[in-house]
């Protein structure tokens, strides 16, 4: 190693830099949420626009937070995506509420990284009692452990490589997978509308994309049991080995939700463990009256749950649950010496629940926005949107040249604009173009999906600013783009 | 599903709360910051102290945030590890810097998925922009592609998988390893003192525990090159294909430095695929004279540092390179309907490199902290970091009874109380009441490892806030827990 110069104490900035630009800061934000709608909720740049803004090489010497600040607002902010504007109906719309954007800063304060009980033990103990909570107002009953991961992505990789070590004859664990003769073909089994992060998840830990089955819906694009059934016999039958499914309550195309306790059944008298992905869907059970979304899921294995996505949790913040956790502990605890504490067999060290080492502080953020909303507070505006939902369904179902294309029971509407006469790929050009009409007013933000061969758009209601107006607004630009459109008659193009 | 009862608009909280409580925090925080040692860094609480002082169930009605915060203040503060304590030396010390609060507030209130540039484009061309002037801080030539992850655990994982996926006849992505005759066993290799992320990411993929490879070590604890030739001959003799070797720059037990030069010599005859793990040791290559860190680095595939670990920007963000962004992105690209956008082909969309969909606003934390201390004033900070290790290291050596007991070429120190006379176990035991009598002070703390059946004690520094005056009273205290020690001399116990 070379000789190193010689150096002396520096330290942060001064804590008045931090009051004095926190307190700018804290002013723009309060500033962006009460007018949210202030910018495009589709920023208007182009790829690179950004990049191009910014200097190619850091500064030699540090410069003052009054300049960073200001090149957010020059830079930053107009080539941002308003995740938190009213009028995001695309994907599945999320936002961060007041007590979350004020629990992140704490955490980011407190800087823990609760890999281990000892070096966390409020931010550990915090997530069992965040997510118990959580758990409680999902009307689910006891005897679920959670932790918290950043995504429902890792959590439902989690969930799948606990199915593989429920195994423990296949010894995976120690012995891997490749170059041995005595393992059959393992196969994962999911809807054809569950989510992609099944198949990576599939893909990463080496079961392989070809061993996602994906099973056939019915009319409401829900597993079909039956055809899961014959799947697994198939697969039996071909001597492979069916070890995991996966359910979804609430599809990223539709919110379908899946059959959760006759595939339960099913997967008790096959030995199989059962996944329920309620990483959208499973939150809406937080109302009273939506608990019944969670039937059958008392006998999963696991489950996914992101308040990030529909709790106003900033993300990240996925709840993963298990009643296994000795076999999720099983598959992940690997414990060097450098970790070794004297309390270990006594705690919860939330390391041997996962791939990741490092945890940040994430229950302090739910924890706070249960505390502030409640209960009562949290299902009001759950409810409202499952609400705007149901009217923005009866508005397209009342208008001539539009339709519904698929069953809303929560807060997502699939629907199209479809002229009579018009084939399937005039009305793909069609609705594509309203969309990126829409998408372009700034205004409103709306994504796709395809059912079928059918092109359908798709509005997602979940942030907590989103009041009737803005599903009015979205709806009146929706129609307006149809109305000046040439391609409104048969034959048109766009 | 239930008929759901009629709802109104709620909102999120009223905007003047926001601004109460946000300078309520940061009022707080800036106390927190500026009296750093005001808690005691471990805190003096038992496994289930702080859930016991929590109700069992979540508020029906939403509390105020006046209430929340007196909650933080009485239960979540006394229960936290104080990572920001500049006595923290334990594991490998970190802190967050005022830019890094900052921005990570900044990123909550925006709460942008980047998961596709469309749903942010700021965030997703950030990232790039700021991981490349990252690498060139560390010296590294061009020719990088970089993402933020989590995490190290997860950044070696994507560089494993990336490994699998750079031998496409392996056809493991879409067949998967398990019911395969044509696969031979897959081998990783790193040394014995690597990471226990790099057993986890193994094991994770399905490579099995028993396929990572643990290479011996020179006398300053570095890979031995010619064990790990020797080592992948003998594995290809028994029909067993090498995939991966990991490189350590700065090991977790000592901040040993594999010859990643040589290491990258030998990978690239025998075509395996080059990991560095820099999580931590890397990022002292913003010392331009630690420049010489990275010699060698230029060879590999991959790499990763963790600007959360010694660059003063909160917990999480981990900074993953690779010069085969193509590789990683055939391993992960997942592009079903709902997520195709019409830019795809001319934009990186991060949820194509890797297992995550979702992204954080990460990009930003790290911009604010390098723009506002600059490439000088990180470097003037992390060359502190070491100068003061390496005086405390001469304090030991120095000092009768005490002996240094690895080689500290960055800011970690191995060392122990050897008094004469006394065997190995009675060293051990010596050295871990020392080390819980030093931590329950509350003014430090230090962690363990050991080398060999040596039970040494590790002292990491890299906080921010951490002076001399810090790490001279932690060896103080050292002296004065052997000095009162019944164990001091020969044959004594703990």
């Amino acid at each position: 190693m070379s000789d190193i110069a010689p150096a002396e104490f520096r330290g942060d900035l001064p804590i008045e830099e931090f009051r004095r630009y926190a307190a700018q800061l804290i002013d723009w934000i309060a500033e962006y949420l009460a007018h949210p709608e202030r910018f495009p909720v589709v920023p208007r740049v182009r790829p690179g626009d950004v990049a191009a803004q910014l200097p190619p090489a850091p500064p030699a010497r540090g410069e003052s937070l009054a300049d960073v600040l200001a090149d957010v607002e020059r830079v930053i902010v107009p080539g941002t995506t308003h995740w938190n504007h009213p009028g995001f109906f695309a994907y599945f719309s999320i936002s961060s509420s007041i007590p979350g954007i004020l629990g992140e800063l704490l955490a980011a304060a407190l800087d823990v990284n609760a890999m281990l009980w000892k070096t966390g033990p409020a931010a550990t103990e915090l997530e069992q009692v965040a997510l118990d909570w959580l758990r409680q107002l999902m009307g689910l009953g006891p005897g679920w452990f959670g932790v918290v991961n950043d995504t429902a992505s890792i959590s439902t990789l989690l969930a799948l490589a606990a199915a593989r070590e429920a195994k423990p004859a296949l010894a995976i664990r120690a012995r891997g997978m490749a170059g041995r003769a005595d393992l059959p073909t393992l196969r994962v089994y999911c809807s054809a509308h569950a989510h992609s992060s099944v198949d990576k998840a599939a893909i990463t830990l080496g079961l392989g994309h070809e061993n996602v089955v994906k099973i056939g819906v019915d009319d409401a694009f829900r597993m079909r049991v039956d055809l899961l059934e014959q799947a697994m016999e198939r697969d039996r039958a071909a001597g492979m080995l069916p070890l995991c499914v996966v359910a979804t309550i609430g599809t990223t195309s539709t919110t379908s939700i899946d059959p959760v306790g006759e595939i339960a059944e099913l997967c008790r008298s096959e030995d199989v463990w059962l996944h329920v992905d309620g990483a959208y869907g499973g939150i809406a059970a937080v109302v009273p009256e939506l608990h019944d979304l969670m039937d059958g899921v008392h006998l999963a294995d696991s489950l996914v749950v992101n308040p990030h996505k529909w709790l106003f949790t900033p993300v990240d913040c996925s709840a993963f649950y298990t009643r296994q956790p000795e076999v999720l502990k099983r598959a992940f605890s690997l414990v060097p010496e450098y970790l070794v504490t004297r309390e270990q067999d006594e705690v919860v060290n939330l390391m041997d629940y996962g791939v990741q080492l490092g945890r940040r502080f994430r229950a302090l953020k739910l924890w706070m926005v249960i505390r502030a909303f409640g209960a009562e507070g949290l299902a009001e505006r759950i409810r409202w949107h499952v609400q705007l939902a149901q009217e923005f369904a009866g508005w397209v179902r009342d208008e001539p040249g539009w339709e519904l294309c698929a069953p809303h029971p929560l807060s997502l509407v699939c629907f199209r604009h479809a002229p009579p006469g018009t084939s399937e790929a005039e009305r793909e050009a069609l609705n594509a173009r309203v969309m990126h009409e829409v998408n372009a007013s700034g205004e409103a933000f709306l994504s796709h999906t395809k059912l079928g061969d059918r092109y359908v758009l798709r509005l997602a209601i979940g942030n907590i600013r989103t009041d009737r107006r803005h599903v009015a607004r979205a709806w009146e630009l929706l129609r307006a783009a149809t109305a000046k459109s040439p391609a409104a008659g048969p034959g048109a193009r766009s």
